[in-house]
C-alpha cells in the first residue's frame, strides 16, 4: 500500500486511475502536473467534464453528442438528409467530416453486435434506424462500419431490418489503403480489391 | 482542424490535452470513457483535481504536500528529527517511506540544479534546509538525489552550504541494483561498486 503525504492528493491520483489506461504512477504525475498550475486552470479542467457530463445531449435523431436536442448536422437544412451514413462512435463522425467528402447525414449505433462482448442488436441504436428510414425520406444507407467479423455481421443484421423498406443499402469501399505497400497487404484486402477493381479515372 | 459536435465535447478534450503525455485521441477517448459514467462519479472525479488544488498546503517545514501546515511525518514526535533526508521531489519521500527502512524527517527541494533547464539554487528549497540545520539539532543530512551529473552538481552544492553547520553529511549508498545482471551494468556503476565494496554480512 501506498503511503499518500494527503489524502486529498490521495483521492485525485485514486480518481485518475480509474481512467482507462492510466496507472497509478501516471495519474500521479497527472496530478502533481495539475497541482504546478493555476488554480482557475484546474477549475477549468475539473469543470469542463463535470459540466460536458451534466449538460451535454444526444441528437434525437442521429445521437450522436451535442450540445442542443438536435445536433448540427441533423439540424443543418444545407445537408442531404435523404442519405444516411451508419457509424460506430462519434469518433468515426469526426473522421469523416474532417475528409469534407459527405454532405449526408449520420445514425450512431453505439457500436457493433459482439456476442464475445455481450453486445446484442438491442443494445445498439438498430430499431431507431429502422424507423428513421420507415419515417423519413431516405434514399440511401451508407454502413460505415469496422472491416471486422463484428462489423459484418452488423452490416448484415441491418441489411436485413432495412430489407422490407426498399431503402438503398452501401457499404463503404474496402481495398488497399492510400500509401499501403502491396507486398505487405493481407490476402483478404488485396483479394478483394482486384476483384472489385474500377475503372481507371484521372481524378482518382 | 477537428470538427467537434459538441463545443463542451471540445472544451473537456482540450483540457484533456493539455496534461503532459496525453494527445488529443487519448484526451477524446478518456474525455467519452467519463461521459459513460454516473454524473456523481464525474462531479467526484471533477472535484478531486479542484479541491486538491484549492486546499492542499506544503509543510512549512519539509516543503512535501500536506492536509495540514505540518505534515504528518513533521509533526510525528516518534520520528527522528535529528536526520533529513533531502529528496528531489514528492515522489520520492513516497518511495522511500514505502521501504519501511527510514524513520528520519525529509526536505523536499522541488527539483536539482539543472543549468540547460534554468533551474539555480535559488529555485530550490536549498536555503531554507539550510536554515533548518543552522537552527534545529540536527544531526545528520542524507543526500538521496537522482545518480545525474544533476544530482552530483546538487549534492555538491548542498554540501558546501552546510560545510560551515558541521553537521554530518552522507549520500545514499550507489552499486548494482537488486537483480541487475553484472554484464549488463554501466562500467561507472561497476566500477564504484568494487571500489566502494562493503564487508559481507549474511543479513544482507
Amino acid at each position: 500500500m501506498q503511503h499518500y503525504p494527503s489524502q486529498l492528493l490521495e483521492r485525485a491520483v485514486e480518481e485518475f486511475a480509474k481512467l482507462p489506461g492510466i496507472g497509478t504512477k501516471t495519474a500521479m504525475r497527472l496530478v502533481l502536473h495539475l497541482l504546478r498550475q493555476d488554480v482557475k486552470a484546474v477549475e477549468a479542467f475539473g469543470n469542463s467534464v463535470i459540466r460536458l457530463r451534466q449538460e451535454v445531449k444526444f441528437c434525437r435523431i442521429c445521437h450522436n453528442i451535442s450540445d442542443t436536442e438536435t445536433c448540427d448536422i441533423c439540424a443543418n437544412p444545407r445537408r442531404d438528409h435523404s442519405v444516411i451514413c451508419v457509424v460506430e462512435n462519434i469518433q468515426d463522425v469526426m473522421a469523416i467530416e474532417n475528409t469534407q467528402q459527405y454532405r449526408g447525414t449520420y445514425h450512431i449505433l453505439g457500436g457493433v453486435i459482439s456476442p464475445m462482448d455481450g453486445i446484442g442488436p438491442s443494445d445498439l441504436q438498430i430499431q431507431s434506424l429502422v424507423e428513421r428510414v420507415r419515417e423519413g425520406e431516405v434514399a440511401e444507407v451508407i454502413l460505415a462500419l469496422s472491416p471486422t467479423m463484428e462489423g459484418d455481421t452488423t452490416n448484415f443484421y441491418i441489411y436485413r431490418k432495412l430489407a422490407e423498406s426498399g431503402v438503398k443499402v452501401s457499404v463503404i469501399a474496402r481495398g488497399v489503403a492510400q500509401n499501403d505497400e502491396l507486398q505487405y497487404t493481407d490476402e483478404v484486402t488485396l483479394g478483394r480489391s482486384i476483384v472489385n477493381r474500377t475503372l481507371f479515372n484521372i481524378n482518382m
